[in-house]
Parts: C-alpha cells; structure tokens; sequence
C-alpha cells in the first residue's frame, strides 16, 4: 500500500517527555515545552519516541513514568507541576518513582522566599502565610537531586535512580516556558544529565519550505527520487502542511551527507518555483529582512503598512510579531465595515458600490490607501470573506483578494479561495499575503 | 508537603490518544486533536489518563499502543497518519496490532476517487498517477474493520482486535481537525464504538474564571475549605493560570453535587471582586454580548473601534475572531509609528512629546481617536513597551497603558507592566483590554 517508510536513524540514547497538568491533557493550555524539549533533546543527539501528555493525578504520571522505564529510556524530562496550589505534585511523585525520601532543603527555601518576599509589597492584599506555606512546599527536594536554581519561584530537579536501581534519570522542569526554557541550560550542565545522554549519536538536519503546492506532489517526488536509486531510507523525512506552506524536514546521521545532497537536488530542480527557503528562514523573516535590505537583492531599506479587512489585525499582529518590526512597520488599519475602508483607508466609494467590498478594485485600493495614508513604502491591502456567514455563490466563503502595492507602481495582486473554518481562512490569509509581499520585494511584476 | 491532592473520580471505561507526526513530536505543528478528544471522551464519561504524542516510526506508535493495552484501556484514539504520503503509517500499524490483515476496498477506492478527480481540474499540473496511488493507499483498510466516511480524502477507521482477543478497540482518525472533528460522531454512532465504552460514568464539569489574583490565592482558599470541613478530595479540582486569567475547572460525579456547591459558594465569596464568568464564557464572548446589547445590564447595542500601539492588531485579531463580529466591530487602526498615531488616530502630537508615546494621556487620545476616526461608541487605546528593548527605568519592557472611552464620557485607563517574553506581553495586554472594555460596558466608572 506504501511505497515504503523513510527508516529513521536510532540513536545509542533515548529520552522520553512527560507533559503534565490536566489543562494541557483537556487543552484548555497548548503545550509548548514538550515539542520545545523534543527539539534540545535531538540537537543533543538523543532519541525521542513519545511525548506523555498527562493529568494531575499521581498514578498517571507515575503510568507515564514506568512506560518510559519499560521501554529502556536513559533520560525522563517533566514539565509542571512544581506550583504552589495543591495539584503540584511533581517533585513527590518522581521521589516515589525513583526510591528517594523527600528532605526540606532550608537554604533553598531562604533562596526561594527572597524572591517571594517583593511580591507582598506588589500585592498588598496577598496572604503572607499562603506564601509562605507555597515557598516551603517548593523547596522540599528528593534525597540526592541536584537542585536547579528558580527562575521564577520553583527550583527544577535532576533525580537519579536510587542508588544502585536501573532506570533513567528524570530532570524536573517547572511549566511555564519562561521558567522551563532558561532552565534547560543550567539541567544539561549537570552531572547527572551528562551521565544519562553519554553516548548520543550526532544528527544533522535541514528544512526545506514550499509555497503554493499540495502535499501529494512531494510524496510523489519522494517516489521518483527512489526509484531513481536514492536510498531515501537513510534518511529520515517528514512533511508536513503548516499555514499554508509545505515543510520538509530531514534528518540524518553524518555518514549520509551524499544522500542528503541526492535528495535535496531533487527538490531543488523539481520544485524550483515553489522552494522558498532552504535556511530554516520562515516567510516572515525573509519579508523582515528584505524590508530592512538585508536580503537577496533588497538593498533599501522599505517601510510598510496594511490596509486588512478579513484578516482583522492579524496580519498586522504577525509583521509586528518580531522584535524591531517598529523600524519598518509604520502602521495599519484594520477598516472591517465599508464606511471604514472609505473614511480610514481612503478607498473610493464608488468602488465598493461596483465591484464590492471583495474584489480586485478595492484589494488595490486598501493596498494603495495603506500606502497614502501611512506615507509608507509598500502598501498592503486584503479583503475577503472569512465565513462562516456572507458568501454567495460568486464570491464563497474563504475568497480572499490581496493586493501589495509599492513605489513606482510595481504590484502584485491576486485571489484565493482558502478552504477551512472561519480561523483557518484568517490566519491562511496571513501567509499569503506575507508571500505576496515578499514577491513584490524581489522584484517580481 | 502538600495539603494533600484532590483525588479524582475514576470511571469504569478508560480510554487513551495517541497523536502521530514528526511534525507534532518536534513542535512544528501544534496538536489541537489530543485536547479536542480528551473533552470529547470526558463528555462521554471515559476516563481519559494520557495522550501519547509520537513521531512517524511504526515502532513508536506501536510502543505506543502496546503501553495502553498494558494499562488495561478500552479505548484508544489515534490521529494523524492517514494521508498520501509515504509516513503515513497508522492504518497499517494499527492492523498489525490488532492482528488483522489489510484488504483493499474496492468500493472505497472509487468513493475517494469521486473525492479526488476534480483536483485534476483545480489544479492542471497534478500528477494524475500519483493521485490514483494516494487513492488507493487509502482505501485498503484492516479485515474487520468498520470505514468511517472520508471528510477530507482519507477515510476513517473503528479497529477491533483479532477475533477473540482482548485489548482495545482503536479508533483511527486523520490529523487534520477540520476532518477528524466531524468524522468524530459517525465514529461514536458505531457498534464497535458503543461496546467499547459500555458502562462510562456520567460526570458534571464546572468552571469559574477570575482576573486580576494571583493563582497562589486559589490555593489559600482551597486550604480555607478543606479547614472548614468540606471534602474537596470528593472533587476533581484543576487551577491554572491562562492568558493572564485564573481558571477553576472542577469534575465531580452527580453524587457530589453538594461538596461542588459547597466549594462553588466558597469561591463566590470570598473572590466575588474577581470572578468574571462563572457559565463558562470568555471575556471575548461577554464583550461581545455586552456589545450586541445582549447581557447582563447592557441593552443598548455598540459599536467599537481600537487604537493600539504595541499590540500591533492582536486586539483587533481577537475582537474579530468571533463570527459575525462585522455587527459591532467598525475597524481600528494600529498606529506604531508616533507619525501614525498623529495621523491615523488623531494623537495630538504635543502629548506624544510632553508625556511621551507610552503614558496615559497618549492611551487616552487613542481610545478618543478610535472612537472619533471611526465614529464608534467605544474606543480603546492600547500603548506600551512590548520588548525585548525600548525599556528605560522610568518605563521598563511590560509597561503598557490602556484606556476605554464610551459615550457621556465614559472612561477607564489603567497601567499594567506586564511579565515575560515580547509575545506574553502582546498576549497578555489583550486580556486585559478586554477586561477594561467589559467593566466600561457594565457601567464601572
């Protein structure tokens, strides 16, 4: 039925996650830390099979813990459950799963409450003896961890088996990511975790990024460059469909550069038209840095601003997403109702009235009232139907125009009807519209 | 250590997910299936202890499957693996843990076709040999099992195991949640489906959202009622702090109905100054009733129009992401630059040079720039420093201003410096906004 899996690299180590909090489990939280430990894990060369997302109770993170006991694993990593509130049962439950008593670390909690301490002055109303109570909780530590200093109030952990036990070593991570993240580098530094990961095989891995073709072409691609005798099963690939643009990832041990190289000219000369970056740069880099005039052939320095009406902010949300976007984003309007898009993106009435709100004329008269209006470089204009209301047969839910306009009349417009839910169409239109910008600051007509 | 957990109903079924994709283990997509699924089971009565996320190798979604065999479920769910490329694997993983050979559905092969031919159409350049190959890649399906319908192209699967053998019934869905959601009720509505979770136990699931505490006080009032005696261990009680707002999501069997009434009255009590929604509403879905005129007090429907700096289109992203947000939402600008906000939202420029952009009589022209530009009842004005530079001492990184203006000069301004990274200040700033607007429609002066 398959023409055959890519068969993946093993490593000589492997490594499992566990995701706990049942905010996450019921997704009332997105996880972030557990594809984010996936990616430190493999740059580290250690291999990962399963991520364990997994409620609060005890008993299921212990579950979590034993599968990946069972399965051979030499490292655990745990994100959560290292708060003040009484569902924070993290510490306890990896000390019982690895034979260690719990101790009160007392210099620890001294380092703890020094953080706590300003809050009372921030929050005046706050109970001193909850505090208090929440500090001594978080500095009670496994017998034998090494203690990983707090970045907000609760310290990690790097737990070893018992003495003399088989297992892995679990390394507990607080769950807010911007506790978790700074800490990662002081839990790799331990000599506990280097113990765990000695032995890791060393991976390379590349991104190639496409725009405007369906999945279906690179699996068929895949198929020719294996007939045409490259090993593809040395490598190991993965596609993936994201926002609108096709993501091919490969991963691979040193000795299969060559392949590599094999595989990547296929791409390279079959999807010429559609491959737009080959450096792990997103869309909305490559547009950051051609506006800036640091890229390709952008030498000037442009600025920008958006005219969106479907979109609702959110493109500008995303040009403003990256730190600096002031140096070139000037500003936008966000003209959802008609009389917006005359009065605040000085769009002609009269071009509402003909073609409607959704069509080519206003697309380019929002791109070029972004432009007038905000005295910007490069004009940005997108209107469409978002749905789930509002389409009819001629123009349907998800038909969306986009125009870029900039200096000496260059333009590019064009339509697309993206396919999806209201959200889908919203935050799909966002990508377009950043390829379109990013045509038009290349040059092309 | 801990006041003790709040130990939690376990039912008679029991169920677990596994979501399948590289892409997902490594983060470059975020899994929306797992969470969506675990609510889906919850509602259904199945206990649901973990959702396993695992890359594309058989071996690993095999691990995985094994591991909720070994835990005794009843029920697993999988999603992701059903697509035309050659990692899609799950159908044939799942047959082979089942013990169930693979047979090719020649009535199926030709309803998917009837799906895929006018692709050939939409797009000329599709290779039509390796369309029909996609095609019946996914119409050979497990002996034994029941095919749910194909949304998108890729049918779905009710899996049980091998004639007289025990283990769960798997449940295989695609990856895409614009498919796998509606394929969802044809996969419960099956005979396999029903057996498997004969028995569940009903539940009720409430949940209180505050803003403005801390979550460490949550704790303290949970330590306050066990004090007084009721048995919060009855309950399954889940806190957690999203998007700068405090949720309470507490579970309980009917039988607990009272020890939740008890709790329920607690919270009310002594958190009633920051208890915003206690019917499971966001504040987005209480702005925008209380802008149609439809809640609580407010019976005169608004209109509303932003200013925002260093949200830049984030608060108009949110405000129009709910359907039929045209009826109230008029527009907004998004005036980044100082020039912008002079000429787009009619700032006196004096202001931005007495108080400086960042300052509350700058929030305060904004919101009247809203409301005048676009000639809306309520505006609102969002500026501030979202990072990672641009901070000095008097004004550091987080520092942002909001003001709400409505009609008979209506007016809240507040300032918050907000904690974290660029985006966690972005994101955040437009909780609070929607907070300032809500208290300004509910008449809070």
């Amino acid at each position: 039925m398959s023409t055959g899996e890519t068969r993946p690299p093993v490593s000589g180590v492997r490594a499992g996650i566990v995701v706990t909090g049942t905010e996450v489990l019921t997704g009332r939280v997105v996880d972030r830390n557990g594809p984010w430990l996936a990616e430190r894990l493999r740059e580290l060369g250690v291999d990962l099979a399963h991520i364990a997302v997994v409620g609060d109770r005890p008993q299921d993170i212990t579950g979590a813990l034993r599968f990946f006991r069972a399965e051979g694993v030499d490292l655990v990593c745990t994100s959560g459950g290292l708060g003040p509130t009484e569902d924070d049962l993290t510490a306890q439950v990896v000390a019982d799963f690895q034979g260690r008593a719990m101790h009160l670390d007392e210099a620890l909690e001294r380092r703890i409450w020094a953080i706590l301490e300003p809050l009372l002055t921030r929050w005046p109303d706050l109970d001193a003896d909850a505090l208090r109570h929440s500090n001594r909780k978080q500095a009670v530590v496994p017998d034998g961890a090494t203690v990983l200093e707090p970045v907000g109030t609760a310290p990690g952990l790097v737990v070893p088996p018992a003495e003399g036990a088989d297992g892995p070593t679990v390394v507990v991570l607080p769950g807010p990511p911007r506790e978790l993240q700074p800490m990662w580098g002081a839990a790799v530094e331990t000599a506990l975790f280097r113990d765990a990961v000695t032995g890791a095989t060393e991976y390379r891995q590349h991104m190639l990024r496409l725009f405007g073709i369906p999945e279906s072409e690179i699996a068929a691609t895949m198929r020719q460059a294996r007939e045409a005798g490259i090993p593809l099963d040395d490598l190991e690939i993965t596609t993936c469909l994201r926002r609108g643009e096709v993501e091919i990832v490969t991963r691979y041990e040193p000795r299969y550069q060559t392949v590599y190289e094999a595989f990547d000219a296929v791409i390279r000369e079959r999807h010429a038209d559609t491959l737009f970056s080959d450096d792990g740069t997103s869309v909305d880099l490559q547009v950051a840095a051609l506006l800036r005039g640091e890229r390709d052939a952008a030498t000037t320095a442009r600025t920008i601003a958006v005219a969106e009406s479907c979109t609702g902010g959110l493109l500008l949300g995303r040009l403003t997403d990256l730190p600096g976007a002031s140096d070139y984003v000037l500003g936008g309007v966000v003209a959802y109702s008609d009389d917006a898009k005359q009065r605040v993106a000085a769009v002609d009435p009269a071009l509402i009235v003909q073609h409607g709100a959704v069509s080519q004329a206003v697309a380019e008269a929002l791109a070029d009232g972004a432009r007038s209006v905000f005295g910007a470089d490069v004009g940005v204009g997108v209107t469409g139907i978002a749905g789930p209301g509002g389409g009819t047969d001629e123009k349907p839910v998800g038909l969306v125009w986009f125009s870029a306009a900039g200096p000496d009349g260059a333009r590019l417009t064009r339509s697309i009807t993206v396919p999806g839910s209201r959200t889908d169409v919203r935050d799909r239109s966002t990508t377009v519209a950043l390829h379109l910008v990013r045509r038009l600051l290349l040059g092309e007509r």
